[in-house]
C-alpha cells in the first residue's frame, strides 16, 4: 500500500494516510478536530481547507479532496464553536438534528464548468444520488438560478427544494406506549419544543396488554389491523400538532420512534407472535431508518423515520431511550433504572457493564386495571397520608376523579403502616383491626360488589365513591413482586447487593409523583435504597426528543442498546421462587 | 486512538489496527488475501478464522469479529481457488455476479441462544435490515426449520426465501441503443448465456435520433411517454427471453443497463432537455442502483437495476461498457476506441490518461437513413469490390434486401478508387467518368426520384433495386467527417499524432463486417492506421454482461468512467474547421 504524509497546519501534525482516501476519512480516523456540517456528503461546502502546492495554497473541500501524494493542509483556525443548545429538555444537547437543511447558491454551469447537475450539488466524491431527487433536480436548479435548499437525513440527500426553505424544518418524536402515545413536535432549526400531543393507544380495543395484542396479531388481518390503528393514530396526532402550531405536516422531515418491542413490531407491520412463545425472540433489534412513505406516515414525502433499536423481546426501544436520557452509559457508580409503564423494565450497571430484564408487572402503577385508577392527570389523587387525620392531595386541586399510581402506592403503604392491610396483603375486616390509628378508619372498610374495599372519598367529581379493593391490592402485590424479584435476580447476576446501588432512577409518569418512603414500604424497591431514588419522568419520550435533535445522541442510543445485556427472567431458575417470596409485603 | 497488534498465522504477519474495527476492515486495508463470499455482510459464514485466546483457538467470522485487544488470528490455508469462469464472452471473468444466493441452515433459537431473527441471519455486526425483508422473515425462517436462501445484491439482503432456491438465479444485461435494444439473459449460477433478445427501440416513433427524442421529451407528457415506451419494451423483452428458456421473470434478480446518456435519462424518467442546450450538462453521471419496483421493471420484487455511469451529455454508459470490454484502463500503448452507433463516441488514451468526445456522426454506418440501408442482418450486402468485375457478398447468402454500413463504406471506397465519386463526394454523370474501370460501370449511374444514384443490384428480395444515392454519399461524408475530425481534435488535445496510436478498436455492429482498407480509404480513420484496426463487435453489450457476472468488473466500469475526461467538441475552436476539411474524401 502506498502511504502519503499529510502535514496539518497550523498545528504541524503529521499523519500518514492511505492513497486515494479523503482528508475527511483521515481527519476522522486520526481524531483531528474539524467540523463537517453536512456529514461529509459534499453538500454544504463548509469544510474548506487550503492545500499547499508549488504555486501556493489552493482551496479544497476536506470531504472531497483525495490524497494522492504528500500534502500540506492548512485548516482554518477554530473559532469558538457557536452551537445551539436545545432547551426545555432534562439535559442540553448541541443541536445537530436527524434532518438538516442547507441553503446554497451553486455556480452556473458553463462550457468550462460543465459538471452534471448532481456533481454540481455534491462534488465528484459526494454522496450517491437517489432517483427520486434526480427526477426533479434539473428544473428545480434552473427555475431558481441555481439557488436551492438541500435536505439531508440519514446521510442521504432526501430532497432538493427551490429557493431558500431552510427556515422551516420540523421533527416529531414519538413514545409509543402500550397504553398511551405521546408526540413531541420540535423545531429542528432552534431545538425548541413547539407542542406536545398525546392520546390513548387505539389498539387498546384489541387488548390492554401486549400479550393480548400479540394474540390478536396472530389472527387473520390482525397484524394489518393493529398496524393500521397505530399509523392512523400517529397521523392524526401529527396533524393535530402541526395545526395547533400553524405548520403543515409536510414541514416535518424526521420522526423518532421509541416503543417497547411489541409496539415496535406492530408499528412496522412485523409479526410479533414469536415474542410470546419460548425462547421469546424478536424479529429484529437493530435500529431502522425507513422512508416515511414506506409505512404511510404523513409528513414530507422526503421524510425519514428513525426507529429506536430494541434490546430483546420485552426490553424495547423505549427502555433504550430512557437509558439514554438517564445517561446510564456514563454512570461511574452502580445505577438502577426502572421504567414503569404497562410492563416494568429494569437496567442495572455502570458504564462498564449493563444488564437488563423485563417483568410482567402489569399496569397497576399507571393506575390502570385498578377499580378507581387513573393516569396522573388533573383530578387524580396523587398522595395520601394516614395518621390522626386522613389527608390526600389531588392534581390540579379539583374534586377527585380517581387515584393515580403514586396515590395507590401511598395508600397501600399507609394501610400497611396502620395494619389495615396485613403482610399477606389481606384487607382486614373492621373487627380484626388492632392498630390504634387503624381502628379510627374502620368505618371506611366497605364492601363493593361483595369485595372488601377501603373507601378513600365519597365526594368526587362523578359522585361515585373512590376506593381501593382487595383485588386492587392483589394487583399491586403482583406488580411490586415482579419488579422486586427482577431487581433481586439482576443484582445476583450482576454480582452486587442492593446496598451497592448508588442511585435508582424511576422513569414513567408514576416517577413524577412518587413518594420514596411508600415505594420502599411496599417493597417495590429495597428499603436500603430509600434516599437514593429519583423520579426522572417520561424518560423514553425525552430520549426520543434528544435523539431527534442530535444525531450524536441517536448514535449513542444505538451503541447503548448493544451494550446492554439481556437476562431472560422466565428462563432464570431464581426468578419464580423470589417472585413468590416478594408478593408478600 | 487505541491500536492493537494482530498477528496473522500461519504467515506471521503483524498488523496494527484500530480499536473496535473488524478483521475484515483490516484484512482489506492491509491487502491480506482472504475471501468474503457474501461481501462481508454477515450472511454466508464462510470467512471463518481461528482466534487464539488463553484456552486455545476459538472460531470466529472475520467479518463479524471486532478487535478489542491484541490477537493472534489463524486464517485457513488457501486452497487453490476454484472459480467459475464465465464463458461465451470476449474475455473470461471470475463469476461473482451482481446478485448472489446463499442457502443456509441457521441454528434454532433457544433460551441460551435467543438472538433476534435478523441477528441470527447476519450476526451482531452484519448488514442493516430492510423493512421489506423483516416483514416476512419470522415465518419464512420457521416454516422451513430455519433453512433459507438469502439473496444479496448491492451489499443488501434483498430477499430471504424459504428452503433452497439457490439453483435458480438469473440476470439480464441490456444495451439500450437509440435504434436497437438488446438483452442478454444470463445464468448467474454458471455464467452461461441463456439467450439473447433484441428489438427496435419503440421510441423511434418519436424521432430517429436523440435530439428529436429530447425535443419530444420537452413536451407535456413527452418524458412520461418515452419512459413508458422503453420500460414497456424492456419488460416485453424480459418476458420473451425467460419464456424461450423456460424460466419466470421472477427468477431474475439483477439487471445491468448500458445506454447513451439520453437513453439513460429516459429510462430513469429524468428530464434530458438540458442535454441539448449549452453547456450540454447531464443531470447525473454517477452510477445508480435502484429497486426494480421503483421503475416498474418486471423481475423478482427483490431485484435490483444497476445503471452504468455516464461520462458526459453525449458520452454515456454504453461507451463506458465498451471501454470496459476493450480494457482500455489496462492499455499500455495508445489506444483509440470508436463506438459507432447512432452517434460516434471516441475514447483515446492509455491506462495513464484517457480522453473522450462525441461526434454527431448520424446513423449512416449503421445503414440507417440511407436509401437502401439496413442493419447487418440476413440479406444485407456487407462487402462490395469493384474491379473488372462487380462483386458483392450478402449476409446469409440470400437475395439481397439492402445494404449494411460496411457495404456502404466499401462501395464509397470503391467508387472513389474508380473515380465514379470525386474527392468532393459528387457522383459523376456517366459522361464525366474518365477512369478505365469506372467507365465500365457508367450504365449503373441512374436517377432515382431525380437524384443521381449508383445502382448496386436489380435482382433483390423485394424486387426493388438497391442503390446508393448522392444524398446517401453526403450522409457518409458528414458522418465520416465528424468522426475523423473528432479523432484529430482528440489527438491534438492529447498531444499525440495518428501514427502514435497502437490499436484502433471499432465497436458496434458495423465493426463486425468492416473492411479496414475501405475505412481508411474514405478517411474515416487515418490511413497510417491501416493494419491496426480491429472490430470488437457490440462491446457495450459485452460490457453490460461482464458487469452482471462480476461485481469487480462493474466496479471497474465505475472507476473507468471517472478516469475518462471529456472534451466538448462544440466548444473546441479546432473542431469546426477540421470537420469542414474532413468532409471531403
Amino acid at each position: 500500500m502506498t502511504k502519503h504524509k499529510v502535514t496539518i497546519m497550523p498545528d504541524n501534525i503529521e499523519i500518514f494516510v492511505e492513497d486515494n482516501t479523503t482528508l475527511k476519512d483521515n481527519f476522522t480516523e486520526y481524531g483531528i478536530n474539524f467540523e463537517f456540517p453536512c456529514g461529509g456528503i459534499g453538500v454544504c461546502k463548509r469544510c474548506k481547507v487550503n492545500i499547499m502546492n508549488d504555486d501556493g495554497f489552493e482551496e479544497a473541500l476536506a470531504c472531497q479532496c483525495k490524497v494522492k501524494n504528500d500534502l500540506i493542509v492548512e485548516i482554518p483556525r477554530r473559532e469558538d464553536k457557536h452551537s445551539i443548545l436545545a432547551s426545555g429538555l432534562e439535559r442540553d444537547v448541541t443541536l445537530d438534528p436527524l434532518a438538516k437543511k442547507f441553503h446554497m447558491q451553486l455556480p452556473y454551469p458553463t462550457l468550462k464548468d460543465n459538471a452534471d447537475d448532481w456533481s454540481r450539488l455534491v462534488g465528484k466524491n459526494g454522496v450517491a444520488p437517489s432517483l427520486k431527487v434526480l427526477q426533479t433536480l434539473p428544473d428545480k436548479l434552473r427555475e431558481n438560478d441555481f439557488k436551492v435548499t438541500v435536505v439531508i437525513a440519514d446521510n442521504e440527500i432526501v430532497s432538493v427544494e427551490k429557493g431558500d426553505t431552510s427556515h422551516t424544518l420540523l421533527g416529531i418524536a414519538f413514545d409509543i406506549g402500550t397504553t398511551t402515545i405521546a408526540g413531541y413536535l420540535l423545531n429542528l432549526k432552534t431545538g425548541e419544543e413547539i407542542t406536545q400531543v398525546s392520546t390513548l393507544n387505539p389498539q387498546i380495543k384489541y387488548g390492554a396488554d401486549v400479550i393480548s395484542r400479540i394474540n390478536y396479531a396472530k389472527t387473520s388481518q390482525g397484524l394489518d389491523r393493529l398496524h393500521w390503528e397505530i399509523i392512523n393514530e400517529i397521523n392524526k396526532l401529527i396533524e393535530k400538532a402541526v395545526k395547533q402550531a400553524g405548520y403543515s405536516s409536510s414541514d416535518i422531515y424526521a420522526v423518532t420512534i421509541a416503543g417497547n418491542t411489541t409496539m415496535h413490531h406492530l408499528f412496522l407491520k412485523i409479526q410479533p407472535k414469536y415474542l410470546v412463545s419460548t425462547p421469546y425472540v424478536p424479529v429484529v433489534t437493530e435500529p431502522l431508518v425507513i422512508d416515511a412513505n414506506e409505512i404511510n406516515i404523513s409528513i414530507s414525502s422526503a421524510g425519514k423515520i428513525f426507529v429506536f433499536p430494541n434490546i430483546a423481546g420485552f426490553v424495547g426501544g423505549d427502555t433504550v431511550a430512557a437509558a439514554l436520557t438517564a445517561e446510564i452509559d456514563k454512570a461511574d457508580k452502580l445505577t438502577l433504572l426502572i421504567d414503569i409503564g404497562t410492563n416494568g423494565e429494569l437496567v442495572l450497571g455502570t458504564k462498564e457493564k449493563l444488564l437488563s430484564c423485563s417483568t410482567a408487572a402489569g399496569p397497576a402503577f399507571e393506575g390502570v386495571e385498578i377499580s378507581c385508577g387513573m393516569r396522573g392527570a388533573t383530578g387524580a389523587i396523587d398522595h395520601i397520608s394516614i395518621s390522626n387525620e386522613f389527608n390526600y392531595s389531588v392534581i390540579g386541586n379539583s374534586l377527585p376523579r380517581g387515584i393515580a399510581g403514586s396515590g395507590i402506592v401511598d395508600l397501600v403503604a399507609e394501610l400497611l403502616k396502620v395494619r389495615i392491610i396485613n403482610e399477606n396483603g389481606r384487607i382486614l375486616r373492621p373487627e380484626e383491626i388492632k392498630h390504634p390509628i387503624g381502628r379510627k378508619y374502620k368505618d371506611r372498610i366497605i364492601e363493593v360488589n361483595g369485595i372488601l374495599s377501603f373507601l378513600i372519598e365519597e365526594k368526587t367529581a362523578s359522585g361515585q365513591p373512590i376506593y381501593i379493593s382487595q383485588k386492587d391490592v392483589r394487583e399491586v402485590q403482583l406488580a411490586k413482586g415482579a419488579i422486586a424479584a427482577g431487581i433481586e435476580v439482576l443484582l445476583k447476576t450482576y454480582g452486587a447487593k442492593a446496598e451497592d446501588i448508588d442511585q435508582v432512577l424511576l422513569a414513567g409518569a408514576f416517577g413524577n409523583y412518587l413518594n420514596e418512603g411508600s415505594v420502599c414500604k411496599i417493597g417495590l424497591i429495597p428499603s436500603v435504597l430509600e434516599g437514593k431514588i429519583r423520579g426522572i419522568g417520561n424518560a423514553a419520550g425525552v430520549g426520543a426528543k434528544l435523539s431527534l435533535l442530535s444525531e450524536k445522541e441517536y448514535n449513542r442510543a444505538i451503541t447503548l442498546s448493544k451494550k446492554i445485556n439481556y437476562i431472560e427472567l422466565s428462563a432464570h431458575p431464581d426468578f419464580q421462587p423470589v417472585f413468590l417470596k416478594k408478593i408478600n409485603f
